[in-house]
């Protein structure tokens, strides 16, 4: 196939402009995608009807490189997080932001399968796509771009989302296997020389995690695991509520693939990004219930019960290992894996 | 003055990672300065009560280059920026979310200047800052900083914003000197080679538009003249409404500073970007009042009406020249200024 105009094929400065350009780039590649009854007048803001009066309003910048990896691509990662951040909230998604920061150079048919995968992932979430924006910079490494998403979603009533009621003998739970976001990214850059099957989790959350809600089970906090993986999780909420949390190593849903992978990477599974799954703590009478919900959702088959709050003081998350010793499980301090998410 | 640890003194990648060392730069840099009910559970959401049932949501990614500039910096330049959007939306903006993604290398000094301003344009704005997020990327060109705002507003109940209303006799407003932030912005860039005493509009609108609609004058159209500038709304307008829009070149408030700068730059003011001013139609009858609103509001002293819509066909947006003469205003194509805002 000839490329007659290679220079109509990347993204120019003149993409980001505002001008004609902008909006033809807008009208070409994002409305046929994207288009919704919120987002196409395209007016300075969209207007949502929520009916409650308590919205629930969040933020996430996505970095990851590269832009595309096995089981998903910046686009997906973009809407499913700040999905996931409404949800986890206890509010049920409605409508999402999309800002795109553009490298000049970008090629064009990389921004179309990004576009597509936003539209697929916000179809499968349930969201619209109401407002958005488009920059762009000058080449750096010319293949970057960056998409920020924010959020508003309805809060739920009558939820009972409170560190504050969590105590000894509460059980915490994963609805899945740790670990593939990060890794499945990390297998994706050059030069790492370790080839895997592994493929990120990212997916939207809100289903799920509206099915156990739903169930009447009674769900004092929930987290998705994502930076800093299921360690920053439970030192947060050890340190949150004062008590200590011990889990079980042989508990912890880990794939055969994920498990080789950290080793070769030299990298701790629990601090290791998660992008499709929610840590949450329900009362030990409740568990059983919740873990059935999940097992029945298509995201949630592999969920377990992973860990028990105690009055153990100092608060520390202590993991009881597979050969039964104990080591203390810390928030990692940096970023073992830059530009995971 | 002593620097004992450099390394502490700029951005690393470890502040991006979501552990302990980014739990410490929001702890230490964001907080003290952003503080409020909403923001610093830092929770996976920020839960807002809004009494209405239609809210205005809106974004915006910030890559204004220089990162400071006379008159404002990118973090004003966010807030005042989803302000505006909402304002001229028909909502009075409650809450805004802050995506930072920065390069690894920013001087933490700089960040501070910006959290300040971005504090201050908050309070002038009345908004809070309701939740964020922070990213860091690999030093590109060591002075790299985006910020992504996004915002949530309350709809005003019984305004009449629809361009279908505008109609032939109706007149078109601007609230002041335009041109003044995308020529300040370009003077800041080395090697421009021009002095100017121009400083950058930007400023939040809320408080003028909200002084305007109280007092009962028919808006029919508010938008606020960013990139592509005052010509880019004007020719929208004519496209949105189907009608030609007359302006009077003599009318448009233009400083003596802007217009020799915009002369040494080669550009026509029209087409470059304000951050502090509104575009606005309204009847012949309230016209005269809503420039008396104006004039008592301190960012509205220069206001003036600028242009009347015109059954002529087809419809265009034509300008009468200083002399006397007529040319076209056409929507700028790609972008004269990159990285303007």
């Amino acid at each position: 196939m000839s490329t007659p105009d290679n220079h109509e094929e990347q993204i120019v400065i003149a993409h980001g402009g505002g001008g004609e350009k902008t909006r033809q780039l807008i009208a070409e590649r994002f409305l046929p995608k994207l288009s919704n009854p919120l987002l196409t007048p395209l007016g300075d803001s969209a207007v949502i009807d929520i009916p409650g009066r308590r919205i629930a309003f969040t933020t996430d910048a996505h970095v990851v490189q590269p832009l595309e990896f096995p089981g998903g691509d910046i686009g997906r990662l973009s809407v499913c997080g700040t999905v996931n951040d409404l949800a986890v909230s206890g509010a049920n998604p409605k409508a999402l932001s999309l800002a795109m920061v553009m490298e000049e150079g970008l090629p064009i048919s990389l921004l179309d399968r990004i576009i597509e995968s936003i539209a697929t992932a916000a179809r499968e979430a349930g969201v619209v796509i109401a407002t958005g924006d488009t920059k762009v910079i000058e080449r750096q490494r010319g293949d970057g771009m960056t998409i920020t998403t924010a959020g508003v979603g309805e809060m739920r009533d009558g939820l009972g989302l409170d560190t504050k009621r969590i105590t000894a003998g509460d059980v915490v739970l994963i609805t899945g296997r740790i670990a593939e976001h990060g890794l499945a990214v990390m297998s994706a850059r050059e030069g790492l020389g370790f080839q895997t099957d592994l493929r990120s989790d990212v997916a939207p959350m809100n289903g799920l995690i509206a099915a156990v809600l739903d169930s009447g089970a009674d769900i004092k906090f929930m987290r998705d695991p994502t930076r800093g993986g299921l360690a920053c999780v439970l030192a947060d909420l050890a340190e949150d509520t004062g008590f200590s949390i011990e889990a079980q190593e042989p508990a912890i849903p880990l794939s055969g693939a994920a498990r080789h992978a950290a080793e070769l990477l030299g990298l701790d599974p629990l601090s290791v990004a998660n992008e499709g799954k929610v840590v949450m703590v329900t009362t030990e009478a409740d568990a059983p219930r919740v873990i059935d919900v999940c097992k029945r959702h298509p995201l949630g088959r592999h969920a377990a019960i992973i860990a028990r709050v105690t009055s153990s003081t100092p608060p520390l998350v202590e993991l009881v290992t597979q050969s039964g010793g104990r080591r203390l499980v810390q928030r990692p301090y940096g970023e073992e894996l830059p530009r995971i998410c």
